[in-house]
């Protein structure tokens, strides 16, 4: 027997216990030995609910236990989760967590814990909820260099994103709707300003480098500047607009940005809908690869934690993940990074498109039906740096939006 | 150093060892040591080729070498392939296999020697080229049980279908087109067949059932009678026609089958397009997720071949991958399978709606611009067997296609 101790009973928490329930015979089978809940722990008591019985309040409860074996961290945030997971690793009980906050913060330390123990400290729902890409990462694309990593991994804004371009619907009503069911938070800030979906790509970037990529210094641009008329000029352009958080590589230096791109109907990542998730990879050898899912949720983000924990039990003492260093990564300014910007500006195409091309060089003008007393413009492949330097010559200029591709 | 040997230097074999010597020190970081590749097998030799000092044309060689740790095999085809491989497990070397025929034929028993020798037999690339799905079969979706696998498992018939229905090109056409630029072979029938795309999904359902399942059991047919009005219907219906290869799970029972479907818009596969691939998974658990990449071509096929090689060369003393046993699982009688049907048919709809609804039951007319003489309707969701029993009433039924959701 295999026991665990599961640390929080909230939606991921009683996830995992409902998925230990439901799917035991096949889970058992899969390890060759039979996973035990022994504790949950949790705050709250339980008195109509069968899990009561194994409910602590104390974690030296759990800790100090030597029968378990494996601890599941889904509390979030970090701390106290930091201090009890550093602290059971420390103890030889392997850890599994769907903490992105804690693993983009701690992770190449818990990871290097886990490696002197001989045990592990893994975390497949962190990045991309349901869908398999930590491990895949690490077991499956191993014969590639990955020179881009780009990722749909906020449900929230993706399921905003749609509802404004399917249905043209503003920014406030589809946060409204969001918060309506369930899909964002009261304060929705996490989601709407890009901070999650900077956590899980500071994540992928750490993998994919084997250095420690602090999500702090990646440049970070949320979705609440994106309106109605912008998503007409998408469809005009035969293009979506998405939160996207892209990590690349070039040569031997690695970037990685969170922002809304415009998206053509090419890319697969283009009919990613609703609060899906995806991650789009692509390996020098391999060519493109994606991977889609259910990227939150109680039960796919269960799932995801409850392999860690098949992968922990079977290998009860054996480091099987790839680490990265603590040493931090220095990313490449973005502000050297080159791509198309889609600018829009007040005022009329005759007027302006001689002095626009003067500092931008050639463009190309985009008008979108319906959007009166302004227009929009591609430019060629620029620097963000040289970006600004041109726009600061238009204050006419009133939003622009980075393509991707 | 963990030495190799690579059999047959075709166009896999030549890939994996380009992927080895173009990302060999990243590899051999993530397997801790060295990958050489010390013999090549092949009845040719390459004299202007500096691969010509590891060519070796007697298998023995190989065979009696202790030094080579992992074989890999991609000859393709039963014989020798399955002789070699079966004495390299014997003699205690891990193989790596990108030979669907060979999986799907003998998986259960090679599965089981690796086992008993405590070393591996895997063969990411047998199914899906590029794509990780074995790996992520065996080691990520561990905590469900796996309900459905709906594969788009063959690039050439997909880059065929993709050709019909935006170009409305006729089946001769893309096919001559398919062959002219590579994708399809001067005979096509292992592709156009569905034959390939069978034994792809006879090794996903023995996989997820944990049981052999034959190939030869799978109904199977192709996309040789797919019509450009069949795609004029699909169109107007708001749908496509891909050839799916699937897997089903109805209680305890398993069905599977290979054949043309139309698939609605909001189907994960649908923006499948042209030679990718894509596998679509649903766990009672984890809900939809989706696998998507390159099913074929040197460097993606050879990039999962190789990344099989360092799993092995991570694990040299350890078994790390699910078996199936070798014991046959009956699957469900396609006949008693149901889903809902497209018919064409000729004639007006006037006449024949009465004797169409006194039959099939509730039925919903199609009818595609320029298409004459004929209509198109869709059943109820009907058992095969149903179908056929209700159609052989209607001499001028035309075709039928099957509808996936």
């Amino acid at each position: 027997m295999v026991n665990i101790a599961v640390l929080g009973y909230g939606t991921v928490g009683s996830g995992v216990v409902e998925v230990i329930n439901t799917n035991g015979t096949r889970i058992n089978q899969r390890v060759g030995d039979e996973i035990a809940v022994k504790y949950v722990l949790d705050l709250r008591d339980f008195p109509e609910d069968p899990i009561q019985e194994k409910i602590v309040h104390d974690y030296d409860v759990i800790l100090s236990d030597p029968e378990v074996k494996i601890v599941v961290e889904v509390m979030g945030g970090i701390e106290p989760a930091y201090t009890f997971v550093k602290s059971a690793l420390l103890a030889g009980k392997s850890v599994a967590t769907s903490n992105k906050a804690l693993v983009a913060k701690h992770g190449a330390e818990l990871l290097s814990i886990a490696q002197e123990k001989n045990i592990n400290f893994l975390f497949e729902a962190s990045v991309g909820g349901g869908i398999p890409i930590i491990r895949p990462l690490n077991t499956s694309l191993t014969a590639d260099e990955i020179e881009e990593i780009t990722g749909i991994l906020n449900g929230t804004t993706n399921y905003m994103m749609t509802k404004m371009f399917y249905e043209g619907a503003d920014y406030d009503t589809v946060l409204k709707e969001a918060q309506d069911n369930g899909y964002a938070e009261r304060n929705p800030e996490a989601d709407v300003e890009g901070y999650d979906a900077c956590r899980k790509i500071a994540i992928l970037a750490s993998l994919i480098s084997g250095q420690q990529v602090d999500f702090e210094d990646i440049y970070c641009e949320g979705i609440t500047k994106i309106t109605t008329e912008d998503m007409d000029y998408a469809r005009a352009m035969d293009m979506t607009i998405k939160l996207l958080a892209i990590c690349k590589r070039d040569g031997d230096h690695l970037h990685a940005i969170v922002a809304p791109y415009l998206l053509g109907k090419e890319h697969p990542l283009y009919n990613v809908n609703d609060v899906f998730n995806a991650i789009f990879v692509h390996g020098n050898v391999l060519g493109d690869a994606m991977f889609y899912g259910s990227g939150a949720g109680k039960l796919p983000t269960a799932s995801a934690v409850v392999s860690d924990v098949v992968e922990e039990a079977k290998n009860l003492n054996r480091n099987v993940m790839t680490m990265w260093k603590s040493d931090k990564l220095e990313l490449f300014p973005i502000g050297e990074t080159k791509k198309k910007f889609f600018v829009r500006i007040r005022g009329e195409e005759a007027a302006l498109k001689a002095h626009l091309e003067s500092e931008f060089g050639a463009i190309e003008i985009v008008k979108a039906e319906g959007v009166e007393g302004e227009f929009g413009f591609i430019t060629g492949k620029i620097s963000e740096n040289e970006y600004e330097e041109h726009a600061k010559e238009f204050p006419a200029i009133l939003s622009r939006i980075r393509m991707e591709g």
